[in-house]
């Protein structure tokens, strides 16, 4: 029997509180519809300078906006967002680039699955987006692995691997593969549908990732995960 | 008995793809929800400029992107959404002044509804982001305007009554009412619930628009209306 199972790719950044209610709601999916999701953690600063886009928050109105348009999502993606006392040190000026490494090399080691890149990269979200604390420093990052449920030696040898050129190269890999899907922003879900990947960017297009990939839009809490 | 009946400000432009369809689909749930649906046509450039927001198609990206975002939108909601073969120059080199005004005076002289207004409105929209035809001149604003079933006698009114101060006067308020909701785009939702006015810019918030005034969410073709 052929199996339908569809994969979809799920590119983002700990560094976008957007990606965080993308990533909750596909993991939350990911047990109840018939999908393969695979976790792509990437670079945001790289696709903004690799595609010429710029930060929406630097528009008065679309930032005031946000501020807004996060708060009412998060309290109906229940995901605990809170923007940190200053969302521009944290996005732009500390950034993600040593955070995003450190989960590559979580997923270039972990093996019969990706449990570890999925609570790794929840503990540096609730950090940088719940608690409003560092991301950047090699303690910050060790602090958030070892609430994931990483040993202390685990982490030593994580964070040696997260500055090696094996890993800087294999996120700048898939950010490239993302810029490649026509990125601009994450989060970007690539759903390989029929030979065709369709491209969504952003968390507000759960509805349609569902219809284009033959599944039903259960709103963010789905009842029950399959079995 | 009180009524609950929830007010929704809708402000649009006829040279936005994204209000057609949230336009569209607040034109089905305004029988199906308990809501009074104010149309609100106001003009997309003095948004821009007064936010200081720029279009995002100048990213090549992200117009690749909206191309195909718009295409499964377009299908989903069915709306028959076809961008015209030069979208630039139909959106930023012609624009939507003279017919977001002449929308204006329609509202103005409208009594007792606005279906006038959802008309004209509708066949403005099908000339430009479906039928790839001009909005611009006169006798197109004519065509669009007798095709919504007016009389030629009351397209000519107005078309002068467009012109005048009173409509242009008009038309800045209207696009001043959303920019002091901190408009950055359009479509903006204004949702009056007790007391409180909530804003939601996009087509993508429908279903947190539908929790925030307590209704329900039933995709974009609701099965039946409210009697």
């Amino acid at each position: 029997m052929e199996s339908s199972r569809k994969v979809i790719e799920l590119f983002y950044d700990v560094v976008s509180p957007y990606s965080w209610l993308g990533f909750e709601v596909m993991c939350r999916y990911r047990n109840v519809w018939n999908i393969d999701l695979k976790l792509r953690p990437a670079f945001l600063g790289g696709i903004m300078q690799g595609s010429g886009n710029k930060p929406p928050g630097l528009v008065p109105n679309k930032f005031l906006y946000m501020t807004t348009d996060l708060h009412r999502l998060a309290q109906y993606f229940q995901v605990p967002i809170s923007p940190p006392a200053d969302p521009f040190e944290a996005m732009f000026e500390k950034g993600s680039l040593s955070a995003m490494r450190f989960v590559a090399a979580v997923q270039e080691r972990e093996v019969g699955g990706d449990k570890q890149v999925e609570q790794v990269s929840r503990e540096l979200w609730l950090r940088i987006w719940s608690q409003d604390k560092d991301i950047t420093q090699p303690a910050s990052l060790s602090e958030a692995a070892m609430k994931a449920g990483l040993s202390a030696s685990e982490v030593e040898e994580l964070l040696k691997l997260s500055t090696s050129k094996e890993i800087k190269d294999k996120l700048k890999r898939s950010t490239q593969e993302a810029l490649d899907h026509r990125a601009f922003g994450f989060p970007l879900a690539v759903c390989h549908v029929n030979g065709k990947a369709e491209v969504f960017f952003g968390s507000d297009r759960f509805e349609l990732i569902a219809h284009c990939i033959g599944e039903k839009w259960m709103g963010p809490q789905p009842a029950a995960a399959k079995l």
